[in-house]
């Protein structure tokens, strides 16, 4: 019995892992048996709009099909879906197609063991308990929203308590939220209770007060039991694929768990994980959150998924697909196109090519991976497999931690979007915001300097109008938020949404 | 392998049942080996306030510990607990104590397998949906309100589209909602579906307009694939004990779902059904709802728990106890009182055993449950046993089906309440509210009196004042609503709440 099956149960057609367990247990014992996976990020494009996908989960299940087809022992890592979207019918499913698919999408797209919804409790208790500790006089102000699991364009601006109190509020979809945050970025249920307890509730007389100054966090963690356990599931192929954890990548940090990738990295030799929506979002964070911050694995490679008509078919915006490529390749990253054709593309494959090769890129892999799946790379895949095998020593990435928080904002602006400190705008409203997040950090004995930058903006856009020239692009800030317990500080973009709440279409 | 392990599947910590496919292979096989349980119905007397429950899970659990000591095949069916009210902390589980638990009571109390944050989603996915049919002019009020996972006390009254529509709502807890009431009472997918596409979204103009003219149940179907599952659990002696539904009985069914009974008598010889809150709630509708509308199996025996206390610490309540015992009896049920001792009681045992005795009640069952578990029953329960082993022809219940809403009430007062029909007084607003009901009952092409009657009340209380001498009691009507696609017809009377939304302490 392999270690890992200590800490494998089946739940329904999948299988749920309590990784916490099994990475302490490999701590515990070093002569147990693992491995140690190289970690290869599947980003993409920046879509053309939030509900069109590049196919970057097809791409990542045809990957480890292909590699795995090859003798190559990959796995894949998936965020959780969120069942909002689902839901509101507005994007189809996020678990691959067609010969690219998982054997149970209907579980993944439609809400999985209920880690979501588990979530989705814990986080809007910690507002009932605020607002018991409001009733109590220990609070005066909450700034936890609730949360819901499917959309509702009405809940956007709520009042509570109407006719006594009439609280304005706002709901967010649950993804979202800071608790979601700290399950992803945790590696004990010891360390989300400690999170969690450090969370700001909100203030008294304006100085902030945290859940752990009056709640009982057991009463959190109790129905977290089962949503911090990563699940189990596979690819029609059977290739292994780790489910867990899904905040958004525009308005959230956009990785799945730390452990569950982790894990992944100590059973197979090749992890790919997926990382959305495009570079910008996706990898920026897997990078800059994960890597630098939180201690994940480097990417040994990189994919960069677009379609052809999204690279091509708006001329204003083709210079975004070879910045991210060119990106990852000056982080040392062996970055390979990958062009998921639609049906009747067959014949753009050699133009696709040349326009790859004059750019300057490496080769692009292409193939209609809905049609057929991972057959379609597998022969393409020598230079790949070539580069994994290479004894790479990964760059080793530096903490931003310390750095004050606007030159740490300008850093990405520059590096991830392309555009020069000078043309990072300061709006109206901004300083005072980032005043009054530093005053509340210094408060809470905090720096708000130490507190990892996730930026909050647009899926589809990477600076204020991408379709300028480089030389009049610009990104401008809009507010700060403070997350004490996920340790990370909001930077709102101006393309940001103020509530991710789609609509039911 | 047996016919019900092709349908059972691990699930974590329990197992899950695919409870309608069993049921229907038994259908097509009418060689396929089942049994065919008696059902006994553990209920209790009227509590003395909401949050003190006299012992029906931890008798429950007992119970069937002892039967199966004595060599009786029983199991148990159990509502799931509202996580709502655990989080609150006003309660402890649901889910027994010391010698009388479960193996996994943490589970079962803590969102078990994620059936009730998956009838929230999918219930609030309705609401959404009803959204969507303002904005395109199919419907201009949603009758249908939105439901929350955990208590808050300012969801009790909101106004969402805060700044534009401005639309004042309500929010309830899961288990009290219409889709809940669905699940529990529905034998298929496909009658969940049909029931979904009946229920009375809202109006447009004033007509009633249904979900099925504008929404994909199939949407509201995918999310709740793994919601109408049992699930399994056993005691810590190994007993079976299925657990599935929740909703609340002193404001809706109050009773685990039908096929969970159904597919228990189905594997096992005796199957105690719990229904609480006391008899007054619980018992009154799995008997005048489950069974006499939708074709529950009658009990051929019942147990009624007090706790010492409640039945003599208040001498102006002590009528109820044995009110409800003879009541059962008097519908041919063989019903034994049931007294579950706290520590310090045992000496009271004698006296008890005599007050019952004077009272004409059958010798009761008396015990230490949470200290001594099933061992305490074992020996008791000779004529409990006996009486089960007979072969009892069981009463035939009547629907009231047809029956005029008010005189459906007013039977329901005289025979589970004690009140005559003089004493239903009909207070200001209900006719008018039964009038709007009927209407739009008759313009969705139904008869209001071929639904089958909620009575909506207070846990803790069966009359206006339950503490006025017996010729003085009376029940007041407050208002109607209707519940078209669960087939109901909800009346609240004086003691009802408006929102069942603990506070959390």
């Amino acid at each position: 019995m392999a270690l890992i099956d200590r800490f494998t149960t089946p739940y329904g057609a999948v299988r749920k892992i309590d990784a916490f367990g099994y990475l302490d247990a490999l701590k515990a014992d070093a002569d147990a048996p693992r491995k140690h996976g190289k970690v290869v990020l599947v980003t993409a494009d920046t879509p053309l709009k939030a509900s069109r996908g590049e196919g970057k989960t097809t791409t990542t299940i045809a990957l480890i099909d292909a590699l795995r087809a090859r003798g190559v022992d990959a796995a894949a890592v998936l965020r959780q879906p969120s069942m909002g979207i689902t839901a509101a019918g507005s994007k189809g499913g996020a678990s691959g197609g067609g010969k690219a698919s998982l054997t149970h999408p209907e579980l993944v797209d439609w809400g999985l063991c209920g880690e979501m919804t588990a979530i989705a409790a814990a986080q809007n208790l910690l507002v009932s308990f605020a607002e018991k500790a409001v009733d109590e006089g220990s609070l005066d102000t909450i700034m936890v929203p609730r949360v819901s699991e499917v959309p509702s364009r009405s809940l956007r601006q709520i009042t509570v308590d109407r006719g006594k109190g009439d609280v304005p509020e706002r709901v967010v979809l649950t993804p979202t939220c800071e608790l979601m945050q700290i399950v992803v970025l945790s590696r004990s249920m010891e360390e989300i209770g400690r999170r969690v307890a450090a969370m700001i509730a909100g203030t008294r007389e304006g100085e902030p007060v945290r859940f752990g100054d009056f709640i009982d966090v057991w009463r959190i963690t109790n129905i977290l039991t089962d949503a911090v356990k990563p699940a189990l599931t596979e690819t029609r192929n059977g290739s292994a694929v780790y489910v867990h954890g899904g905040p958004f990548a525009n308005v959230s940090v956009g990785i799945p768990t730390l452990v569950s990738v982790e894990m992944a990295c100590a059973l197979h030799d090749v992890v790919v994980v997926e990382a959305g929506y495009g570079a910008d979002a996706g990898a920026q964070k897997w990078l800059d959150i994960a890597c630098r911050e939180y201690g994940a694995p480097w990417p040994s490679a990189a994919v960069v998924v677009t379609r052809a008509t999204t690279w091509r078919d708006d001329p204003s915006l083709s210079w975004r697909y070879p910045f991210h490529v060119r990106r990852l390749e000056g982080l040392d990253i062996p970055t390979f196109p990958l062009i998921n054709l639609w049906d009747g593309e067959d014949g753009e494959v050699d133009s696709l090519k040349s326009t790859a090769d004059a750019l300057g890129l490496r080769k692009p892999i292409v193939g209609n991976l809905y049609r057929d799946g991972g057959k379609a790379l597998a022969p393409q895949l020598d230079a790949f497999v070539q580069t994994l095998s290479q004894e790479s020593s990964p760059a080793q990435p530096d903490s931003h931690r310390g750095m004050a928080l606007l030159e740490n904002v300008r850093w990405v602006a520059d590096h991830a979007y392309g555009v020069p400190p000078e043309r990072v705008i300061i709006r109206d409203g901004f300083a005072e915001s980032l005043a009054s997040a530093e005053q509340l950090c210094r408060a809470d004995g905090l720096d708000l300097d130490d507190l990892a930058l996730v930026a909050v903006k647009s899926p589809a856009t990477m600076t204020d109008d991408d379709s300028e020239p480089e030389d009049r692009r610009s990104v401008t800030l809009k507010k700060v938020e403070v997350h004490a317990g996920a340790g990370l500080v909001q930077v709102n973009l101006t393309t940001s949404l103020t509530t991710p709440m789609p609509k039911i279409v």
